[in-house]
């Protein structure tokens, strides 16, 4: 846990530069806006420790798989995150000399990213070897009006050096991964062209063959302008230009950057696009252009903010986790889904994970249009093809959707997770219900949703081994979603969604066959499916077994869980923690120590089908146990401990995902950003302290706040109504902001909220 | 499968040239001498597929590890065996044409590997591409008789050329492993000399320092001999010598090396060394040195052999199984112990498995003087530190020996074997205690082995954990030796050799007490063990947990077993087998499948403690399920179906080891042989067919003649004694050939043995 930033309602500050800590910067100072993104870099040369990396959403390379020992079934390559051309970046010298943080003596440093209004801030001031004072200013943001130009503005003033001062801009398409496993060059030269101001450069993937088209335009306001030399090479292309300079005067240098893909436009038109792009953007002007990206942010927080009043730090902590989820996921691009690293690092290879259904697709749903949480959705309708192909590779029916992955393709390879972890088809099939109970958009079914549940429903039915000895299903050799055991049998939380899974397809061929009967007749016959599978999925269904403890009036989390020897965290000498850190594998794995909610994941999940006793019981028994070494954990016994009136417990765990990155609570920060667990703050939030649910088709809350805090408030779009909660220690508001008079329960009551009106309980 | 050799009492042989099976001939035709060996690689070049492959015991490379996802405890480097430099290698001439058997034309091809006598022949008939036709004749052997020396004997013969023919023969240190993680270069060069017929090289392996000299001396016999041109290069030399030839002409070319390790002399003293063998060898000549190579082996298989009448081909599998154990581990150097490959390839990267302990010990023990098998449980007590230190490393007491290893670390990188596979342990203990029951040489505790013993106890006192709820100890997060299932609770085999090697232990204390007070007193001290120690082991042996099934009557493998889906291999599709190559790997874990006797492993070991009634439920239940994808399982089966009566599965299970590389029934005999699994066919038809065991000090037979044999003998080194058992339809002959007259057991009956005496029953 290292903490470098300053704390503030709006902005991320660094105030010195730490140059051991760097990566971890880079991390924290990453920009995005859902369609490509970049770590906190410099524009300028820095020889010290740095990690490049500048991602675009959907450009990915499949890479040779490196495994130890090959188990059948791994996939021979896997969709990995491409660090993508270097575009941004902006030689400096004075004379002759490079300006580079880490070789000139820095004597002032701040670094500060503008969460507002999305761009990021950085100013020094530094001495060359040779004794040349300067400060510089920089500012870049990426921008979500056209979300294909970035802009950059470059400000020195010279405090006493006089004589030239030059820009090199340039864009650089010879970048390497840090992860790739044959450290092979992911990318080829495809075009590049260079007219001093105006530039541009193509690169094309190596197998998957897209082509990505940088094009650049510069402009320098100084004195005595030259131009100087020009590098136009296949992989690089850049160009010299300088000023005069003298103490006390400023140098402004612009640099206007498109980046277009193929998975856009036609190969052809990718330069013409580029250029125009970029030409538009040079011709607004960096001060327009800027405008634009602040109104643009300030409008887009009107709907997604949360505010916590008498707090900062946790202020700070859940606006930077709403921000970085909309820096990596906007829900424009159907074809992209929520790394969970975003475009900050390239650890986790792979984009998608089921974080998204279980942790992600929650928040967009009420702080978003629908159509984005439909996108989500619309993404795994997509893959559907390659899971009923994964699920063969297996020697299995219906579809497996993958651990992880880009493109539909498995892009994990480690046995116990990549053909164990398969509870992640009930996160997708969950995620189906969970957007039609929030939106009431039962069509969806109809259009996309059945078939997926049905393909995943005949997963469940070949997957399972019914054990005569017992009369009852069985499913083996599974990881459930705590990772800390694995390959056991009958994991609970796998058979609940399992039964679950099987249970709600069948509710919505009962829907589809009262409602849309032609559409079910043409999909039971696309599907192969019969009433014979309905039979045995009933029989399923009622014959599953879930393990469980009649004495402890517990659910167990899988066969023989009770054998082992059971201890609390707070046994545990503070020293062995984390315990990923601390213990050998086999000995985490035998312990009780659980990585992540796991039988208390369900309960989150199929939360209403849970009495307030058996999650109060669950919760007792597991949350003792948990070690909450996965960044997805905590949000999920923070609601539960809101709901079960755990309020101090629910607000430790709120604490533990709100700034996991700002203070870089695991250690492991300077790989990338949680991104995907940040949703995990907002549920706290919301589904915990607000007590959000959404009950046949009407929205509740039971709010509590908690002791640290004055207020809090967050907006929710709920079918079609904006509705603004604040809650304080007298009173909960409620303001519908936009949309007609509805009903609503608070606390168990029917509250009539009316049309733009404000209700104060 | 695949059959490229003949079938023939004595001899492997190959009547043509399979280029695309040469990997899997040069496997079939290694050699070698216990100290090191060598691939059947032929002498000159061969520009077809070729594994090149030369290894000297106890040389190797601690290479970094890579592994797909890292694992807390796993070893951030690890010993590999180590390709070493190529030292037979000979380039051949005539004129300037290079003879190279992958590009000329073969119109006849031999390679022979002659058993008895212990060296590799090949003759062969080639034309050149510009129409030269030669014959030629190479015999190579690596001397037990000196294991530093290789002979070569290299005769051509013109059939139509008339001109010069030339020999470069070289020592080569620029050579690599296949098997390498990245793909660095292991050797470097430190000291390289020439002077014609007389050259040396030393290599050192980088890291491990150590330092290998080979030094050669030459000699060409023929008209009109010249010399040529010499290479004296840091990692090759080598010269050029030529002779005339015409048609019907024989030139013959000898090459002797030496080659010594800074493992058995001081590197200073190294190249004198190596020089003064290789000139000894030179002096002897190679008819003289070949004279005693043959005798050497004929007095090796004077105690060695097992004969059978009336099945060549089971002959041949016997003898070939025997004859490769012996080139791979003679048991001179306690230091060296037995590779799964030997010196036949890299595969498996490190040296010792359990193997050892569990297959191959018995075979030594019987068939070589008792200081071999000796040698091979010192090796482990030389590596008790290490073994504390990896136990220590897992957060346990006590020692856990390593899954793999050259040099006492863990040199294997799979968490659920690495951590998991823990009953090893109870092999190793159990090697001592078969040592002592076999040779009665129970000092062995004293001097050794008790501190092994009790080192090992220590750990398992401290990986059981009990659960109160039973009242039992458990072993959870284990994998048995069926790899087929993984990281289960309670392997019936770990638990109860676990609990056997607390019992044994104690034993051990109570034998030291009573015939070696004073070095008990001081053992204790040493190891600090009290009588609390002891208690506590005496409880877990009381209450140990083993999963059985009352109704069954078995013992179940597992907690869980009973809940797959039980069936029989019978019951496959034969195209699904072998079941490692058709299905994914979660579907091989998750099915009843075994690879390798698990339950049935304990009944082999702990032979005595379980009744006849015990071990024939529970083989007519596991044998059904068994695939026998390991190589080490069929010899358990075979010896146990042998005890029960199954004649005709102990036969079936004898063929699956007795030809397992000549009939590349595997398909993956190309990466080396199965070194270790031979003495798997030796087991079963000595502890199985003939039924050996020994009883309280006392030697017990019980043979039967499996239908397709005339006739079987074999002979046995017990305690003084030299007994030749041979069994036919009609008689069991005893001959006893070394010792004083004893008695023995043959069905049951007590027999006594005349001094050189022969009875027959």
């Amino acid at each position: 846990m290292k903490k470098i930033t300053e704390v503030n309602e709006w902005k991320i500050t660094e105030n010195q530069l730490y140059p051991e800590d760097n990566r971890l910067s880079e991390s924290l100072f990453s920009i995005g806006n859902g369609k490509m993104g970049m770590r906190g870099n410099f524009e300028e040369t820095y020889s010290g420790d740095t990690h490049l990396g500048t991602y675009i959403g959907g450009i990915y390379y499949p890479d040779k798989t490196r495994v130890g020992w090959w188990k059948n079934g791994y996939p021979e390559y896997y969709a990995k995150v491409l660090n993508a051309p270097e575009v941004t970046g902006i030689r400096v010298y004075l004379d002759e000399e490079e300006l580079d943080l880490h070789t000139w003596k820095v004597t002032a440093f701040r670094r500060e990213l503008h969460m507002k209004h999305g761009y990021l801030y950085r100013e020094f001031t530094a001495v060359s070897p040779s004794g040349k004072h300067i400060e510089g200013k920089v500012t870049r943001f990426f921008s979500i009006v056209d979300s294909s130009i970035i802009g950059v503005k470059y400000e020195v003033k010279s405090t006493d050096f006089e004589g030239r001062i030059s820009f090199e801009p340039y864009l650089d398409g010879d970048v390497r991964n840090e992860d790739a496993n044959y450290d092979e060059d992911f990318w080829m030269p495809v075009h590049h062209e260079y007219a001093f101001e105006h530039a541009a450069l193509t690169m094309r993937t190596r197998k998957t063959e897209f082509d990505v088209t940088a094009a650049m335009q510069t402009k320098l306001i100084g004195e005595g302008i030259r131009q100087g030399k020009v590098v136009n090479e296949e992989e690089h292309v850049g160009h010299h230009v300088s000023a005069a300079i003298k103490p006390g005067n400023k140098i402004t240098f612009y640099k206007f950057v498109s980046v277009v893909t193929s998975r856009d436009y036609n190969r052809n038109s990718l330069l013409e696009e580029a250029k125009s792009r970029v030409a538009k953007a040079a011709d607004e002007g960096f001060t327009g252009l800027f405008k634009q990206q602040m109104e643009a942010w300030e409008k887009r927080w009107q709907h997604a903010d949360v505010s916590i009043g008498g707090d900062v730090s946790a202020q700070q902590g859940i606006r930077y986790n709403i921000f970085q989820l909309y820096n990596t996921y906007t829900g424009e691009d159907p074809l992209l889904n929520i790394g969970p690293k975003g475009f900050t690092g390239e650890k986790y290879g792979g984009s998608t994970y089921w974080d998204t259904e279980a942790y992600c697709l929650p928040f967009y749903l009420s702080t978003a249009d629908e159509s984005i949480a439909r996108n989500l959705l619309i993404y795994r309708y997509r893959h559907l093809d390659k899971a009923n192909e994964n699920a063969a590779k297996l020697g299995l029916k219906g579809a497996l959707y993958p651990m992880v992955t880009m493109d539909g393709e498995e892009s994990h390879n480690e046995w116990e997770i990549t053909f164990e972890e398969i509870h992640r088809n009930g996160a997708i099939a969950h995620a189906i219900w969970n957007y039609i109970n929030y939106t009431g958009d039962a069509s969806y079914l109809a259009d996309y949703g059945f078939e997926v549940l049905a393909e995943i429903s005949k997963f469940w039915a070949s997957r399972v081994n019914f054990n005569p000895r017992k009369g009852k299903y069985m499913i083996l050799g599974v990881t459930g979603p705590n990772e800390y055991e694995n390959n056991v049998n009958n994991n609970w939380h796998t058979n609940r969604m399992a039964s679950w899974t099987l249970e709600y397809t069948l509710t919505a061929a009962l829907y589809l066959e009262r409602n849309h009967q032609k559409r079910f007749i043409e999909l039971k016959n696309e599907l192969g499916l019969t009433d014979d599978d309905f039979e045995h999925w009933k029989d399923i269904i009622t014959h599953m077994y879930y393990p469980s403890d009649k004495q402890l009036g517990v659910y167990l989390q899988q066969d023989g869980f009770l054998d082992k020897d059971l201890m609390h965290v707070s046994d545990l000498d503070p020293k062995e923690l984390p315990l990923n850190q601390n213990w050998s594998w086999d000995r985490i794995l035998r312990s009780c120590f659980i990585k992540q909610a796991d039988v208390l994941q369900s309960m989150y999940f199929l939360n209403h089908r849970f009495t307030l006793d058996e999650k109060k019981r669950n919760f007792d028994f597991y949350e003792p146990m948990t070690v909450h070494e996965s960044s997805l954990s905590p949000c999920v016994h923070a609601v539960l401990a809101a709901e079960i009136g755990y309020e101090e417990k629910a607000y430790e765990m709120y604490l533990r995902t709100a700034r996991l990155d700002l203070d870089n609570y695991n250690n492991d920060t300077e790989d990338g950003l949680h991104i995907t667990s940040m949703a995990g703050s907002w549920l706290a939030i919301v589904h915990g302290f607000a007590g959000m649910r959404v009950k046949k088709g009407e929205l509740h809350l039971k709010p509590f706040i908690p002791k640290a805090w004055d207020n809090y408030a967050f907006k929710l779009n709920f079918r079609g109504h904006l509705v603004n909660v604040h809650v304080d220690h007298q009173h909960v508001t409620i303001t519908q902001e936009k949309g007609e008079r509805f009903t609503l329960s608070l606390d168990g009551q029917l509250i009539d909220i009316p049309e733009a009106g404000k209700i104060e309980v």
